[in-house]
């Protein structure tokens, strides 16, 4: 045998990836877990019970390949979609088990290897592990340049479109790890910009914007380039589900056959989003109390002294700490799980139940002010 | 605004997918449908209610992110493995959305742009489009250099492995869509041929070869690069499900993660599949009927003087064919869809019910012997 000793399995690896580390946020088991932007509320038992009934349905017929076209699930989402009133046809459609594979379905086929993807840091950092994972070489644009310390302007975000010349933008919004929705004349602009880039807006936390943020949807008629992504992990309550789609021009959409993989959504997957569409109101009810919580955290923080970013999102971004790694062990000692995301004398906290936001906010004061807290009776 | 005409994505898709058509074998709503390897036989009450009462336990947790892990499942699958003799441990086994998606995550770890996968044609249709969808050059190997048309000989396999000088060698035993199986000869003869490849075994219809046909999995120890791919599409009759995996090397499986997107696994395709692991000899009950079945249709094959190759999966390629495309509309026209993959003179048969087997007998006899039919009272 020529065998080689295991511990080079590392020498055979794509050189890009040696001595990499996989993504993922720490996970422990503590009473407060606000560190992945999931929802704190339980899907409601009428719904537990339609899901479970959809699975009944199909488990029968699981020796056969499951519906490669996805139909009925492309037309509730469009149904979904539309519901906010722009009109999307389910040839508009496209879903994927989690956001990040449809985006994952985008880069392959709009990017990959010699081309270029340019996002704007920090954003959703799945955009350039996917972008990279797949061949694709990552820009890593600049916020920032008008301001305020995680803003985009259309002036910046054209000039550096312009700049790199990419094959892909992706822009975020609401934004995450800061919060913030961006302006549609962003996207217009950076739309307009050149010919050349496919443009995906990732809306994963739309539903949480605060009134008066449109939807990049409405951008859709008339850009064939654009994307719209979105979830039904976040407001949808649904993470475990995995359920992640998008719309876009019925070109674009009908060119992501080429890349996908054969029946990459599984009977029962396609299955238990029908169930969970049927029941969006449901679902989606836990929203505004969300958006309190959030709300109720900006201003807590603010009133520690610290500096929250405006959300439209599930989570709130806060600076203002001397050294983030530092608070986040300590609300981890008390119990409290946030996510340290890399920005320094930033970290991100998302919206719990009141509950939670009450532990969070209190085990903050306890770090942010430990004097008062000692001189407390 | 500077919009292209929508007609344009086709030139801003990468190069090498312009003009390309998806993946997938053409659909049919007849009454015997033997085209994609499915299993005829439905998933028995017992287990249906078991799956359906998994998923109900998780439902009401779909708020959270899956295990990123899938810990049970890895277990589950290693028992399941090893309960055939060969000792896997769980530090051993990946899973994906189907075995597509993790020859896709070993494509994207040891391939990749740059990099080189060869397979010896005719096998698996799926290699080539998942090597080279993620930039990775696809080497077509050849067949049928020792004598019979699709044999893989030691000789030739080696020869070619030292040639091409390949990152990836992709094996599939038993063949599809050829359907013998190979020689552990063959796998241990490549994998000593090279120190650099990663040999891919893709075992998918392992579970019907026929008796002393050892797996792949026995030459796992002490073998680093080799990797054995499985599913439960097959045997399991579990296709809807779409869960595939593979056992290789803990080093090997751990660099996996690098590729995979996170939570690919939903909470209830974790459930539903470890259900139906519990339930293992109730749902691979139907493979010795249709191994019956699968010699049947070879027997009646060889009777009506055409040229069933020997199979060790649930299907029969079948050559002696004037016309390949002319007899699949023949059979179609007489209800039965069969898959014409390519091969000039050959069809490829699904091994269904014993009803199935016999309409397509039926109806291959009308075909091959029009003037006995006639004469026929």
């Amino acid at each position: 045998m020529t065998d080689i000793d295991s511990s080079s399995i590392e020498g055979l690896l794509r050189e890009d990836l040696r001595g990499g580390t996989p993504y993922g946020a720490p996970q422990f088991d503590v009473p407060v877990r606000l560190n992945t932007n999931e929802s704190s509320y339980p899907v409601p038992p009428t719904v537990v019970a339609e899901i479970t009934a959809a699975v009944g349905e199909v488990a029968a017929g699981l020796n056969r390949y499951p519906d490669r076209e996805f139909s009925d699930l492309r037309t509730a989402l469009a149904a979904y979609l539309s519901s906010s009133g722009t009109s999307v046809d389910p040839a508009q459609v496209w879903a994927g088990n989690g956001s990040n594979e449809v985006l994952q379905h985008v880069v392959l086929a709009f990017g990959g290897p010699g081309r270029t993807a340019l996002g704007f840091t920090p954003a959703y950092s799945m955009h350039p592990i996917i972008s990279s994972t797949v061949g694709t070489t990552w820009v890593d644009g600049l916020r920032g340049q008008g301001g305020a310390p995680f803003d985009l302007t259309v002036e910046s975000a054209v000039a550096q479109v312009r700049a790199h010349d990419p094959h892909l933008v992706f822009l975020c919004s609401p934004n995450n790890p800061t919060g913030t929705a961006l302006g549609l004349d962003v996207v217009e602009a950076v739309y307009a910009a050149a010919e050349r880039p496919v443009v995906v807006v990732d809306e994963a936390y739309e539903e949480f914007a605060r009134p008066g943020t449109p939807s990049a949807l409405t951008l859709l008629e008339g850009r064939p380039r654009l994307v719209v992504t979105r979830t039904m992990s976040k407001a949808f309550a649904f993470a475990g589900g995995r359920l992640g789609y998008l719309a876009a021009d019925p070109a674009l959409v009908d060119a992501l056959r080429l890349v996908r993989l054969p029946y990459h959504l599984s009977a029962p997957t396609q299955a238990i989003a029908l169930a969970a569409l049927r029941h969006a109101p449901e679902l989606l009810g836990s929203v505004e109390a969300i958006k309190e919580q959030r709300d109720r955290m900006v201003t807590g923080l603010a009133d520690l002294g610290l500096a929250p970013v405006p959300s439209d999102a599930n989570f709130v971004l806060f600076g203002g700490l001397a050294d983030a790694a530092a608070t986040w062990r300590a609300l981890l000692d008390r119990g409290v799980l946030v996510r340290d995301v890399g920005i320094p004398h930033y970290l991100r906290v998302t919206a719990g139940t009141p509950d939670e936001t009450g532990a969070f906010l209190a085990a903050m004061a306890q770090i942010a002010r430990p004097e008062q807290d000692r001189s407390a009776p």
